[in-house]
Protein backbone atom coordinates (compact mmCIF):
# COMPACT_ATOMS: atom_id res chain seq x y z
CA UNK A 1 0.00 0.00 0.00
CA UNK A 2 1.59 2.87 -0.93
CA UNK A 3 -1.23 5.52 -0.55
CA UNK A 4 -5.08 4.92 0.68
CA UNK A 5 -8.01 6.94 0.08
CA UNK A 6 -10.59 6.73 2.32
CA UNK A 7 -14.53 8.88 2.62
CA UNK A 8 -16.37 8.49 5.65
CA UNK A 9 -19.83 9.83 3.78
CA UNK A 10 -23.50 10.23 4.67
CA UNK A 11 -25.27 12.97 6.57
CA UNK A 12 -24.63 15.97 9.40
CA UNK A 13 -25.26 14.63 12.47
CA UNK A 14 -23.89 10.87 12.10
CA UNK A 15 -20.51 12.13 13.57
CA UNK A 16 -18.50 11.23 10.38
CA UNK A 17 -15.59 14.51 11.09
CA UNK A 18 -15.19 13.34 13.96
CA UNK A 19 -14.40 9.50 12.41
CA UNK A 20 -11.65 11.14 10.09
CA UNK A 21 -10.26 13.14 12.75
CA UNK A 22 -10.15 9.36 15.17
CA UNK A 23 -8.89 7.22 12.15
CA UNK A 24 -6.56 9.81 11.16
CA UNK A 25 -4.62 10.47 14.31
CA UNK A 26 -5.10 6.78 14.96
CA UNK A 27 -3.29 5.90 11.74
CA UNK A 28 -0.71 8.66 12.29
CA UNK A 29 0.46 7.80 15.62
CA UNK A 30 0.40 4.35 15.77
CA UNK A 31 2.18 3.77 12.34
CA UNK A 32 4.55 5.28 10.39
CA UNK A 33 2.64 6.30 7.98
CA UNK A 34 2.19 10.21 6.79
CA UNK A 35 -2.01 10.49 6.68
CA UNK A 36 -3.90 13.88 5.69
CA UNK A 37 -7.45 14.51 6.91
CA UNK A 38 -9.63 16.96 5.73
CA UNK A 39 -13.41 18.08 5.56
CA UNK A 40 -15.07 19.83 3.01
CA UNK A 41 -17.91 22.71 3.54
CA UNK A 42 -19.96 24.12 1.15
CA UNK A 43 -23.40 26.11 0.96
CA UNK A 44 -24.35 22.64 -0.91
CA UNK A 45 -23.96 21.09 2.16
CA UNK A 46 -26.41 23.13 4.22
CA UNK A 47 -28.91 20.47 3.26
CA UNK A 48 -27.41 18.08 5.86
CA UNK A 49 -25.15 16.05 3.42
CA UNK A 50 -21.71 15.53 5.97
CA UNK A 51 -18.04 14.21 4.37
CA UNK A 52 -14.46 13.55 5.48
CA UNK A 53 -11.83 12.45 4.24
CA UNK A 54 -8.32 10.83 5.32
CA UNK A 55 -5.38 10.07 2.78
CA UNK A 56 -2.70 7.50 4.06
CA UNK A 57 0.58 7.17 2.46
CA UNK A 58 3.60 5.77 2.72
CA UNK A 59 5.32 9.05 1.89
CA UNK A 60 4.92 12.47 2.10
CA UNK A 61 1.33 13.59 0.85
CA UNK A 62 1.36 16.56 -1.40
CA UNK A 63 -1.75 15.98 -3.12
CA UNK A 64 -4.38 15.68 -0.53
CA UNK A 65 -7.43 15.80 -2.12
CA UNK A 66 -9.02 12.04 -2.93
CA UNK A 67 -8.41 10.98 -6.38
CA UNK A 68 -9.46 7.45 -6.40
CA UNK A 69 -10.71 6.36 -3.26
CA UNK A 70 -9.99 2.88 -1.66
CA UNK A 71 -12.86 2.98 0.39
CA UNK A 72 -16.02 4.33 0.43
CA UNK A 73 -18.30 4.65 3.91
CA UNK A 74 -21.72 5.61 3.19
CA UNK A 75 -24.33 5.65 5.55
CA UNK A 76 -26.79 7.05 3.09
CA UNK A 77 -28.11 6.96 0.01
CA UNK A 78 -27.56 10.36 -1.56
CA UNK A 79 -23.95 9.46 -0.23
CA UNK A 80 -23.76 6.59 -2.41
CA UNK A 81 -24.99 8.46 -5.27
CA UNK A 82 -22.65 11.15 -4.30
CA UNK A 83 -19.20 9.36 -3.93
CA UNK A 84 -19.62 5.84 -5.58
CA UNK A 85 -18.11 7.12 -9.27
CA UNK A 86 -14.62 7.78 -6.89
CA UNK A 87 -14.38 3.95 -5.56
CA UNK A 88 -11.30 2.77 -7.64
CA UNK A 89 -12.22 -1.08 -9.29
CA UNK A 90 -11.48 -3.24 -6.76
CA UNK A 91 -12.68 -0.71 -3.76
CA UNK A 92 -14.29 -1.30 -0.62
CA UNK A 93 -17.73 -0.50 0.06
CA UNK A 94 -19.19 -0.26 3.26
CA UNK A 95 -23.02 0.75 3.54
CA UNK A 96 -25.28 1.00 6.20
CA UNK A 97 -28.47 -0.67 5.33
CA UNK A 98 -30.67 1.70 7.98
CA UNK A 99 -29.36 4.59 5.23
CA UNK A 100 -29.21 2.47 2.06
CA UNK A 101 -31.73 0.42 0.95
CA UNK A 102 -30.38 0.24 -2.74
CA UNK A 103 -27.67 -1.18 -3.10
CA UNK A 104 -25.44 -0.72 -6.00
CA UNK A 105 -23.45 -3.56 -7.75
CA UNK A 106 -20.56 -3.07 -9.80
CA UNK A 107 -16.84 -3.74 -9.52
CA UNK A 108 -15.97 -3.77 -6.03
CA UNK A 109 -16.41 -5.52 -2.68
CA UNK A 110 -19.77 -4.53 -0.81
CA UNK A 111 -19.82 -5.05 3.09
CA UNK A 112 -23.09 -4.04 4.60
CA UNK A 113 -22.63 -2.95 8.02
CA UNK A 114 -25.69 -2.25 9.96
CA UNK A 115 -24.12 0.32 12.80
CA UNK A 116 -26.75 2.93 13.09
CA UNK A 117 -29.42 -0.09 14.28
CA UNK A 118 -26.74 -1.91 16.42
CA UNK A 119 -25.77 1.12 18.18
CA UNK A 120 -29.30 2.24 18.80
CA UNK A 121 -29.89 -1.82 20.06
CA UNK A 122 -26.81 -2.56 21.64
CA UNK A 123 -26.36 0.73 23.37
CA UNK A 124 -29.07 2.50 23.65
CA UNK A 125 -28.30 5.56 20.79
CA UNK A 126 -27.64 6.41 17.14
CA UNK A 127 -25.23 8.07 17.92
CA UNK A 128 -22.14 5.81 18.22
CA UNK A 129 -22.45 4.39 14.65
CA UNK A 130 -19.69 6.56 13.34
CA UNK A 131 -17.40 4.54 15.90
CA UNK A 132 -18.94 0.90 15.03
CA UNK A 133 -18.18 2.18 11.46
CA UNK A 134 -14.03 2.57 12.57
CA UNK A 135 -14.13 -1.12 14.34
CA UNK A 136 -16.02 -2.36 10.93
CA UNK A 137 -12.92 -0.47 8.65
CA UNK A 138 -10.36 -1.67 11.36
CA UNK A 139 -11.59 -5.21 11.07
CA UNK A 140 -11.69 -4.85 7.12
CA UNK A 141 -9.22 -3.18 5.95
CA UNK A 142 -6.33 -4.64 9.11
CA UNK A 143 -4.70 -0.91 8.45
CA UNK A 144 -4.71 -0.41 11.85
CA UNK A 145 -5.62 -2.52 15.51
CA UNK A 146 -8.57 -2.09 17.52
CA UNK A 147 -6.16 -1.17 20.86
CA UNK A 148 -4.48 1.45 18.66
CA UNK A 149 -7.67 2.92 17.42
CA UNK A 150 -9.54 2.85 20.65
CA UNK A 151 -6.53 4.97 22.28
CA UNK A 152 -7.83 7.57 19.35
CA UNK A 153 -11.06 7.32 20.14
CA UNK A 154 -11.62 7.64 24.03
CA UNK A 155 -9.84 11.16 24.13
CA UNK A 156 -11.97 12.30 21.33
CA UNK A 157 -15.29 11.31 23.05
CA UNK A 158 -16.93 12.70 25.66
CA UNK A 159 -16.70 11.61 29.13
CA UNK A 160 -19.26 10.09 29.74
CA UNK A 161 -19.75 8.47 26.33
CA UNK A 162 -16.49 6.90 27.10
CA UNK A 163 -17.50 3.86 27.72
CA UNK A 164 -20.39 3.25 25.52
CA UNK A 165 -17.95 4.29 22.56
CA UNK A 166 -15.77 1.64 23.75
CA UNK A 167 -18.17 -0.85 23.37
CA UNK A 168 -19.00 0.44 20.01
CA UNK A 169 -15.45 -0.15 18.86
CA UNK A 170 -15.51 -4.07 20.16
CA UNK A 171 -18.97 -4.16 18.54
CA UNK A 172 -18.11 -3.04 15.13
CA UNK A 173 -14.86 -4.70 14.77
CA UNK A 174 -16.92 -8.17 15.26
CA UNK A 175 -19.23 -7.01 12.55
CA UNK A 176 -16.48 -6.12 10.54
CA UNK A 177 -14.69 -9.13 10.94
CA UNK A 178 -17.37 -11.75 10.42
CA UNK A 179 -18.51 -9.28 7.49
CA UNK A 180 -14.62 -10.12 6.14
CA UNK A 181 -14.46 -14.15 6.89
CA UNK B 1 -11.94 38.00 -1.05
CA UNK B 2 -11.94 35.03 -3.19
CA UNK B 3 -9.47 32.59 -1.59
CA UNK B 4 -8.33 33.25 2.03
CA UNK B 5 -5.71 30.32 3.10
CA UNK B 6 -5.10 30.34 6.87
CA UNK B 7 -2.57 28.20 8.75
CA UNK B 8 -2.70 27.16 12.95
CA UNK B 9 0.59 26.44 13.77
CA UNK B 10 2.01 25.34 17.29
CA UNK B 11 2.65 22.15 18.80
CA UNK B 12 0.48 19.62 20.04
CA UNK B 13 -2.09 19.80 22.96
CA UNK B 14 -2.42 23.05 21.99
CA UNK B 15 -6.07 22.79 19.99
CA UNK B 16 -4.69 23.61 16.98
CA UNK B 17 -6.91 21.10 15.02
CA UNK B 18 -9.54 21.81 17.13
CA UNK B 19 -9.03 25.46 16.60
CA UNK B 20 -8.96 24.53 12.58
CA UNK B 21 -12.19 23.06 12.81
CA UNK B 22 -14.42 25.48 14.73
CA UNK B 23 -13.24 27.83 12.52
CA UNK B 24 -14.20 26.12 9.35
CA UNK B 25 -17.20 24.92 10.68
CA UNK B 26 -18.22 28.26 11.66
CA UNK B 27 -17.53 30.30 8.35
CA UNK B 28 -18.97 27.31 6.59
CA UNK B 29 -22.14 27.68 8.42
CA UNK B 30 -22.60 31.51 8.58
CA UNK B 31 -21.35 32.67 5.27
CA UNK B 32 -22.09 31.71 1.70
CA UNK B 33 -18.21 30.48 1.28
CA UNK B 34 -17.26 27.26 0.65
CA UNK B 35 -14.63 26.05 2.89
CA UNK B 36 -11.87 22.98 3.06
CA UNK B 37 -10.13 22.06 6.58
CA UNK B 38 -6.86 20.04 6.41
CA UNK B 39 -4.77 18.47 8.81
CA UNK B 40 -1.75 16.42 8.23
CA UNK B 41 0.01 14.40 10.18
CA UNK B 42 3.30 12.31 9.65
CA UNK B 43 6.20 10.46 11.06
CA UNK B 44 7.48 14.18 11.77
CA UNK B 45 4.88 15.17 13.77
CA UNK B 46 5.54 12.80 16.37
CA UNK B 47 7.82 15.25 17.95
CA UNK B 48 5.05 17.70 18.89
CA UNK B 49 4.46 19.69 16.04
CA UNK B 50 0.95 20.49 15.06
CA UNK B 51 -0.83 22.40 12.55
CA UNK B 52 -4.57 23.21 10.67
CA UNK B 53 -5.28 24.73 8.43
CA UNK B 54 -8.40 26.40 6.42
CA UNK B 55 -9.03 27.36 3.07
CA UNK B 56 -12.28 29.59 2.45
CA UNK B 57 -13.33 30.76 -1.27
CA UNK B 58 -16.25 32.18 -2.83
CA UNK B 59 -16.02 29.14 -5.39
CA UNK B 60 -16.07 25.28 -4.85
CA UNK B 61 -12.67 24.45 -3.89
CA UNK B 62 -10.25 22.06 -6.14
CA UNK B 63 -7.37 22.85 -4.59
CA UNK B 64 -7.13 22.36 -0.88
CA UNK B 65 -3.54 22.76 -0.47
CA UNK B 66 -2.96 25.53 1.06
CA UNK B 67 0.00 27.66 -1.58
CA UNK B 68 -0.03 31.25 -0.29
CA UNK B 69 -0.94 31.61 3.19
CA UNK B 70 -3.35 35.26 3.79
CA UNK B 71 -2.82 34.42 7.56
CA UNK B 72 -0.30 32.60 9.99
CA UNK B 73 -1.27 31.83 13.48
CA UNK B 74 2.00 30.65 15.28
CA UNK B 75 2.16 29.58 18.72
CA UNK B 76 5.77 28.59 19.15
CA UNK B 77 8.87 29.16 17.30
CA UNK B 78 9.47 26.25 15.65
CA UNK B 79 5.91 26.94 13.35
CA UNK B 80 7.14 30.48 12.64
CA UNK B 81 10.23 28.70 11.16
CA UNK B 82 8.48 26.36 9.50
CA UNK B 83 5.41 28.53 7.80
CA UNK B 84 6.52 31.89 7.71
CA UNK B 85 8.13 31.53 3.70
CA UNK B 86 4.58 30.16 2.98
CA UNK B 87 2.89 33.44 4.21
CA UNK B 88 2.39 35.77 1.03
CA UNK B 89 3.15 39.40 0.68
CA UNK B 90 1.65 41.70 2.83
CA UNK B 91 -0.37 38.57 4.60
CA UNK B 92 -1.28 38.47 8.31
CA UNK B 93 1.36 37.07 11.04
CA UNK B 94 -0.32 36.47 14.13
CA UNK B 95 1.98 35.55 17.19
CA UNK B 96 2.03 34.49 20.72
CA UNK B 97 4.92 35.98 22.65
CA UNK B 98 4.46 33.41 25.03
CA UNK B 99 6.17 31.09 22.43
CA UNK B 100 7.59 33.37 20.13
CA UNK B 101 10.53 35.49 21.41
CA UNK B 102 12.15 35.81 18.65
CA UNK B 103 9.63 38.07 16.36
CA UNK B 104 10.20 38.10 12.41
CA UNK B 105 10.10 41.03 10.25
CA UNK B 106 9.20 41.10 6.43
CA UNK B 107 6.83 42.35 4.09
CA UNK B 108 3.72 41.57 6.26
CA UNK B 109 1.50 42.20 9.42
CA UNK B 110 2.75 40.93 12.64
CA UNK B 111 0.09 41.02 15.70
CA UNK B 112 1.51 40.00 18.87
CA UNK B 113 -1.54 38.39 20.63
CA UNK B 114 -0.46 36.80 24.16
CA UNK B 115 -2.73 33.88 23.87
CA UNK B 116 -1.31 31.20 26.45
CA UNK B 117 -0.78 34.16 29.10
CA UNK B 118 -3.99 35.58 29.17
CA UNK B 119 -5.34 32.45 28.80
CA UNK B 120 -3.91 31.27 31.85
CA UNK B 121 -4.04 34.62 33.91
CA UNK B 122 -7.58 35.54 33.47
CA UNK B 123 -9.07 31.64 33.00
CA UNK B 124 -6.65 29.75 34.91
CA UNK B 125 -5.55 27.74 32.69
CA UNK B 126 -3.54 27.68 29.44
CA UNK B 127 -5.99 25.35 27.27
CA UNK B 128 -8.24 28.05 26.25
CA UNK B 129 -5.40 29.83 24.24
CA UNK B 130 -6.71 28.33 20.89
CA UNK B 131 -10.26 29.69 21.16
CA UNK B 132 -8.46 33.24 22.55
CA UNK B 133 -6.80 32.93 19.27
CA UNK B 134 -9.99 32.52 16.96
CA UNK B 135 -11.61 35.67 19.12
CA UNK B 136 -8.62 37.45 17.91
CA UNK B 137 -8.74 36.60 14.24
CA UNK B 138 -12.25 37.27 14.22
CA UNK B 139 -11.73 40.67 15.03
CA UNK B 140 -8.27 41.15 12.94
CA UNK B 141 -9.69 39.70 9.85
CA UNK B 142 -13.39 40.30 10.11
CA UNK B 143 -13.86 36.82 8.18
CA UNK B 144 -16.72 36.01 10.96
CA UNK B 145 -18.52 37.67 13.63
CA UNK B 146 -18.07 36.64 17.09
CA UNK B 147 -21.30 35.60 17.64
CA UNK B 148 -21.14 32.92 14.78
CA UNK B 149 -17.82 31.88 16.32
CA UNK B 150 -19.37 31.15 19.48
CA UNK B 151 -22.52 29.30 18.29
CA UNK B 152 -19.24 27.15 16.85
CA UNK B 153 -17.53 26.90 19.46
CA UNK B 154 -19.89 25.66 22.07
CA UNK B 155 -20.79 22.53 20.77
CA UNK B 156 -17.05 21.76 19.76
CA UNK B 157 -15.91 21.43 23.72
CA UNK B 158 -16.66 19.92 26.71
CA UNK B 159 -19.88 21.03 27.90
CA UNK B 160 -17.78 21.92 31.39
CA UNK B 161 -15.40 24.16 29.80
CA UNK B 162 -18.16 26.08 27.78
CA UNK B 163 -18.01 29.19 29.67
CA UNK B 164 -14.69 29.35 30.10
CA UNK B 165 -14.27 29.11 26.16
CA UNK B 166 -16.97 31.74 25.83
CA UNK B 167 -15.07 33.92 27.68
CA UNK B 168 -11.80 33.24 26.14
CA UNK B 169 -13.21 33.73 22.72
CA UNK B 170 -14.17 37.35 24.05
CA UNK B 171 -11.16 37.99 25.50
CA UNK B 172 -9.52 37.06 22.73
CA UNK B 173 -11.76 39.29 20.14
CA UNK B 174 -10.61 41.72 22.32
CA UNK B 175 -6.73 41.88 22.03
CA UNK B 176 -7.30 41.28 18.27
CA UNK B 177 -9.34 44.64 18.07
CA UNK B 178 -7.06 46.40 20.10
CA UNK B 179 -4.29 45.28 17.87
CA UNK B 180 -6.06 45.79 14.79
CA UNK B 181 -7.26 49.48 15.65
Amino acid sequence: MSRFEICFSGSGGQGLITAGKIFGEAVALHTNKHVVQTQSYGPESRGGASRSEVVISDEPIYYPKITRLDLLLALTQESVKKYLSNLKEGGILIIDPFGVKAVPSGNFKTYSIPVTLTSKHELGRAIFGNILALGAIAAITKIISIEALESSVLPNVPERFREDNRKALALGFKLGAEAAK
